[in-house]
């Protein structure tokens, strides 16, 4: 199995200020292609918050784990410092990323020195590959984790460019590794059944289908106006065979309807 | 400090399905409230995943732990279960989450038989105290883990039920404990200022205040048609004396302005 987790800092997704669409975002992009995020983590623009949360991720040993906030030039900014510490590495000043720096300003048609503050952007774990910012400034960065190899990128946190980082530099890598995949995936609205009724034909399917691959969610609704219950039922099917994967997506579908038309007669 | 943390449980937050809304508007409501939420954590609907979030939370001593989602009658609601084994205690059925239930089911003129799968609901982990859920039907479930005595609570992941439960018996408890706060916050945006110009000033600001009770973000936006980089910058100032707060708001605000005149003096 591939699997991520997604490590969003900042303080603003601590505090309520900002919902967390990049964690959505993210994870979207990666079970459409095949992959399975396990775990997502939001710290504040912590340090050791970011060290500790990291140490923590690569001994699950996922295959990536993905970075997003916290690569900017202001003091708040510390997920460079959080990795260096993390991974116990030196933050060293690196060319490519100086060079990448110049780039973004040089788009924009902005001569500014390259002082302290803006250089700080640039000093990133020894080790680490920089990878240019299409978009904004701050340079995106790629490093492994010894010994599980684990693969890290940083990515930035406002969303236009951590998606034109992700699009680019980490989706084909993925989508690489995973290979051929297809999804399925659709809803219905059923009333007169509540969760509790479709339970056993749920444990049913999920055990006779591999469940990493099968998904059925029940989301309850508020009741109707005659007072039934009403339930929102979400059923995705995976796999590397298109042709088995819409077969096990009928075949739940026909079954689920099934049952429910039948549930409903009980109670007609 | 009164620290929290979130965690929330359910496959379609880790697969992109749904955005993450209950940590949000949880968030939320304790920063408002004067709390500090320290991490949140999204794992999927897998007992040990569950159980291990648990475990690795309480050893970081939140003042509370709230986790949200898994509390249904289905296959993959599984946060009961995930307590009983992160915490080491049994799960029995508990007479009083059976009358809950009972009552929930009334509520709606529902006279299920409670079966086993119903009476899944009502399985808590011994010691717990079950909460009338107000809306659903799933009882809310509040423990202690020992020896560091953290609160958990596990709410529903249906928003409206998670809601009606942490405002009826969660928050009051919180602010209880925190007591009088105060809270000033506001934003603006401005224009030919980037993060990078203005971070020595953020820095001096965030130094010579209590960091934990002030808040100040820069977000870059798009740059504007003249090619300009722009900023919405975010000021938060709270504390348990309301003068106290508003002139420290006032403070930084007016050091702010002063500093963003002057930057864009020297451009022009």
């Amino acid at each position: 199995m591939f699997t991520l987790e997604i490590l969003c800092v900042g303080n603003e997704l601590l505090s309520g200020i900002t919902i967390n669409t990049n964690a959505q975002w993210i994870s979207n992009k990666i079970t459409e292609s095949g992959g399975f995020v396990k775990r997502i983590t939001v710290v504040g623009d912590d340090v050791n918050e970011i060290a500790s949360a990291i140490k923590e991720s690569i001994a699950r040993v996922p295959n990536w784990l993905i970075l997003s906030g916290g690569l900017g030039p202001t003091y708040d900014d510390k997920t460079l410092q959080g990795i260096a510490i993390g991974l116990d590495l030196d933050l060293v000043l690196d060319k490519t990323a100086v060079k990448m720096l110049r780039k973004s300003y040089a788009r924009r048609s902005m001569n500014y020195e390259l002082d302290e503050v803006r250089l700080k952007m640039a000093k990133i774990p020894r080790g680490s590959i920089p990878i240019q910012n299409p978009i904004g400034t701050a340079p995106s960065i790629l490093v492994e984790a010894t010994p599980h190899k684990t693969k890290i990128i940083c990515l930035p946190g406002v969303p236009k460019e951590m998606e034109a980082i992700f699009l680019e530099s980490v989706l084909p890598q993925i989508k690489n590794t995973i290979g051929e995949f297809y999804l399925k995936e659709g809803s219905f609205e059923v009333t007169a059944v509540s969760e509790a009724m479709l339970a056993p034909m749920l444990s049913e399917i999920v055990e006779s289908n591999p469940s990493d691959y099968t998904y059925i969610k029940t989301h309850p609704q508020e009741y109707s106006t005659e007072n039934k219950p009403r339930l929102r039922i979400q059923l995705v099917a995976k796999g590397k065979d298109q042709n088995e994967v819409e077969m096990r997506y009928n075949t739940i579908c026909n079954t689920l309807v099934e049952e429910i038309r039948r549930l409903q007669g009980e109670i007609n």
